[in-house]
């Protein structure tokens, strides 16, 4: 407690300074309060951000096993919340694009809190200007990929369809990974797959080993530009009780660190943390541990290839 | 515990039978699932029709100062939800009136159970067809008057403005009672007022206490087919906290239930009880209350004019 | 959404047609409401089987992984609740085996909720009638094989004591996996070992794998009718915190379903979940387990020897 | 803190010695973990004597006011709870007895925790032995006085008929105060007053004003042994959330205490706080205001007649 | 949702701008999350200051029945937290008398947020270079004012005894209001009185109403520069549990509302309201109504002498 | 049920006799309710032994597996908890080294409650008295080996570090088990390591297995005495939510049962379990699990070296 003010400023991401410029910075925390691809029950993660920031005050800056202080190195900063209404859809989706926008330019790598998984939509046609053909990682219980309807093309459910129809992913590139769970849609594996994404049940994941699933994964991945994104329900209900559609059988928060901090080395150019519902949480321990992922990214936003 | 079967029927209001037909009965119960006029972070008033029916377990049939059975009287019928998706607002809104028409055309008095508060304007629009221009009873924090914007024109906060200007309801016998808190809107209560509607602040109210009140209203509303709009921020958040836009300084249970049991007389056409926002709530409290209010209105049923 | 009727009926096991009649379906979902078995602190299992109905609306009816959908197979109904009061214990006992002779006259194969653990016997005493010895495979962290006393026969402790003595089941072909914990009986193993009754700890379920425990159960009840009994408590707390007992040491989310599912090819006539205790409950998590416990029991009611 | 030992003994109600013999303490705290008398869903009163004394860390020993000390006056004692096993109903309702007689012969003054509404009668029991026709002022939402039947006549909703029937009781000072919500017994009211009893329910309350009503039970109970029992569900649920039975309209916490502190003078021989039902209450809020009522019960038993 | 930036700035109370420097505010907002006043069980009002400002977003700018935007015309301030470790007693005491001398030297208004109530100490001592001898408002259960020992001078119960000792405040115009509930302390009115101040207590305040107060108020402290101290224990229990030290028997929130808008035109020259517990808050509700009270502070800054 | 009293004792651990002579038990259990220890904002574990008190009711006191129960062996005492004063720093600390002498003096195995992890240092202060060299085998997601600084030389982060620097314990018999998680100081494992303790990670505990960790925990400690430190988060937060500084990638309630029970044969002189938090608690279950840890120590002292 020792600072050239007298006073600690409010509510930032583990208080890194709040701004509205990203040059400057290597990394941007963004938030997105918007949930209007949810059609079940459990909508809320509007609030996803705001809680997330909450419980990152339980997180410190020092990893001890590195002896590394990823603030020191990236100086991210806290843009805040993207600006919108979420019933208004279009608009939001409009906006989220924009307010990606100044960090695409100034090639500082996004970190962003849903809000729900359709924020990866817009997230992705920003970047898209910068990385023609991203590759996609993507840890999550859903596949993300169905088809969806005309009435209603943007959805959680359909996200990397609607990406892959916009020509902003490499289908070949895009790996769904920990699918289990019952669905509203039939076939939704071969879905997934139809589509050229590889898609593998948290079965998959548990018979190759995480060692096994993270040599594949670099083997698919290296040398490209990869859009990270975890969907929390890929940890498992008991342990990410908060998130819009939960499934049971996931990883747990040991099991999903131990992924993340080997995906060093990746070119991972953007991180995309979401679906934290704070009305569905239990003690705020999913937004605890989202902001957990999320300092996890930074560790990996310090270890890019060559690092 | 005697009965034909040795099942009870899951689920239902107060135990009364399920039903997709509500002829044969004087009331029937409807929920209304959807919650997109809500702008603001306190979403998930679509989970509000089935906590009510899971609290209303704790309501009994036998009302003891009257002796009086409402369910033996009225035969009430639980329909169910209107089959929806939130998100599609306008389909939204269409199916509403749709699922309303029935009991319209029965001559059935609809008893509602939200949703937020934009749930009322597709009932008016249903109702408006037997009734050319309804008289409309509004307790509420909050006006639900305001003009809104043209890219936005349905919400919880223009419901009665929309219902003015489609012809719907009378604005020289509409009367919004017990606003209070603060707005988003400048000169809420004028705006209100220059559409020709009354609107009682809570400080209204209690300056004119309980019984005067009610004088008021049997003189501005005898002889009327009256909506009764009851949106449960009307009570302090202390009493009700699982609301949408909580607003402290509200009544207490007791002085709504005598509001409410007073209102016999009175030729109640359509009850409209909403804002239930179980993710806010506290031990399912609110929607035990509304499941309450809801008995209330059971009795309002059974003593109509003349009764 | 689209459907014959505006409407959504409310309330029922993943939302299946309620009724009063099993014939037509080949599972049929019946609740327990019954906890007088428990004398410990932690009572109100008796709400269980409300909670897991409105839990249930988290499930979906694909299973992705299979391109299965149970309740297209099963055709199942919801029967609702045993209409029984809890203090009433005898009375109580005739009315649950009462509910069951319906399905087993008619060779439906039921799916129950309780309630507490000494809902099982009932049950079987039903059961008894289609099947004179029936073999039980029993998950749970305790035996419920105590011997109990005189003025007290009937708990949540000596379900399985009492099933023997009266002959409905089989006890060298009655398996009790996953005990675990402190207990109030002495030498608790050891009585349940004298009863006939295979008993084996969770150190043994470890100490084998899961996959030789899986083995292990299809030899010993290959060709048999098995009663599967599932109490929630064979789940960590960690997991499933809505317990009537709970004891640290249980299984995760993934080990409990990774079971259940190679559990394909038995012969299982009857399917009881119970000890989900609402009261004591987080959030709905426990009931949203066994929901998802019961949806794998549906896919294992589709996947009989032969299937 | 300071003190002969380093050591402060671990939870009983407001630090009070424990003990297991009252003489030597002119009241003494009782506890009665019995919830069997309950047949609605929200069963857990027996957990109740537990939470109050946790909560009872929240209450401390002067009433600034009055500048009393009540320990210091009183000397009480805890006693513990009751030792029985709810589901073993006669059984239970002997052993509270045979808990009461050294209470009774002592002439110690009981303060008894709930346990449902049922433990009364079994404290009257044994009362009678010294006090043959006890006056009852009993403050709840219900009468507790309807006949029953014969299967199962022992309930919280027939205390006082079964009292009466047993001849404990003067019917004609017996007065429920309070009475409001829906029952399932039709002519709740009138079947209490065809036995004698005065019903005011909670509208009278508030007729007479809460002045008028303490003057009314002077008159009514000036002189005679009288038996307090207070039902915590009399207070509205905002207040109390955590009771057995919930009914909305009833009193705030400062009505309630000023009622209580103004029976100051009457013979108030026995105290009975039930109703808290620690598995449906909210952050402890209804216990601790039970441990407050308990507190103004100490109160009064320094202030009865002539003190 | 329109802007300068697409971003929207995270965290503030009722989102005002954030910085280090009150200088052109007619007010600034200042988090003290210091809570080692409290030696009773319920510790963690560090945590009020974020907790309001998290539900401060539940309220709006406009007051409609006084067409007034606080924000607009006071243009206030969020400087965030004293930087401080609450078990370093002095150098925290110390820390928060220095955080606010910028707003003492530039005549700019504090409204502050709690911590417990201990730390009105430290910013009556800054405000004492301001205002020589001021006048004390304090809305509380506690009268604060005891001896204590020397071995522990500074905790919640003692603050106004020392300030008094150490002349920042005067007796004579020093008035607590709303005493009630037990104490620790004997003779806690007398005490108070001894030293000069006015003590009343609920019952005061309800003898004479609250008009009847507000009057008495209003002569008592016209004319003279008034620190405003609103403890949220003032309130009853069932409207703010989250406090340190619940008293039943409080007022609602109406009451308190009621009491504080007329306040209007006495010289407030700073607001401190205090005692917020998050962690034994009931879904955020204290820190919500805190977050109201101070949107009426600062309807009252926009109100004082001759506005 | 039954027993000489119709009583039972109020709230002691597992219902073993209070006391305040630990003469004549083999162990002894005493609360320890202090946190000044803790500087992050997640204070409370002064409630902890309270909270698990109240929990160990779920406790049971046979151990299946062994046919052993220890409360007939070691025949423990509940001393309560140690008389003192958080906030009253240096005083506390020495109440509870003066509350451990008796335990020392007459070699009675003292298994204590926290508080936070602070409380350690004070009681190896006593025990030093009786064992000049103490080996400690710590649990925990942090050293709690931090050097800190002059002005506040004791928080929970420094225990072992002024420990080592009085000569408390042997720096080479001292090993920190599980390290995980983010830290305030630069640098934590090296300074850990430096002081000649063993610091081993949670990845260090998974490369060698569980089995492999006990053979060299083993190795390590055999024939020395032993300090048992449980810190309850070493447990992962998805287990034990309710810890003061809560780290995620944790152990299951099964691997640390596992662990636990393994010890079996060293020289366990003194057990401290600490950490619980009951404010940030989930419905009891960190205190649950660390009644259960204690009924673990309990069977460890039931089967130390030659048992």
């Amino acid at each position: 407690v020792s600072d050239a003010t007298p006073y600690q400023a409010p509510g930032t991401f583990m208080g890194v300074p709040a701004g509205a410029d990203p040059r400057g910075s290597r990394v941007a925390v963004l938030g997105i309060p918007y949930d209007m691809g949810t059609h079940a029950t459990r909508i809320g993660s509007r609030q996803g951000p705001d809680a997330i920031r909450a419980q990152s005050a339980q997180i410190r800056r020092y990893l001890p096993e590195f002896d590394l202080d990823p603030l020191a190195e990236l100086n991210p900063v806290d843009l805040g919340n993207v600006r919108l209404v979420p019933s208004r859809i279009q608009d939001a989706f409009e906006r989220i694009e924009r307010a990606m926008l100044p960090l695409v330019e100034a090639g500082v790598t996004p970190l962003t809190m849903g809000g729900d998984g359709s924020v990866s939509l817009p997230q992705l046609r920003a970047l898209h200007r910068r990385y023609p053909e991203l590759a996609v990682l993507h840890f999550d219980a859903h596949t993300d990929s169905n088809s969806g309807d005309a009435a209603e093309p943007y959805t959680t459910a359909t996200t990397f369809a609607r990406a892959r129809e916009e020509g902003l992913i490499d289908p070949q590139r895009t790996i769904h990974v920990g699918i289990r769970g019952s669905t509203l849609q039939p076939r939704a594996l071969q879905v997934a797959r139809e589509q050229g994404f590889e898609a593998l049940t948290i079965d998959d994941v548990f018979e190759r080993g995480l060692d096994g699933l993270l040599a594949h994964l670099h083997v698919r991945l290296a040398g490209r530009p990869v859009y990270l994104c975890w969907d929390m329900d890929f940890f498992d209900p008991a342990v990410a009780p908060g998130v819009c559609t939960p499934a049971w059988g996931g990883v747990t928060a040991r099991e999903g660190i131990y992924l993340l901090r080997r995906l060093a080395g990746l070119q991972l150019v953007a991180f995309d943390v979401n679906t934290v519902s704070p009305p569905h949480d239990v003690a705020g321990m999913t937004a605890m541990l989202a902001a957990r992922v999320m300092l996890e990214c930074l560790f990996l936003a310090c270890r890019g290839p060559g690092a």
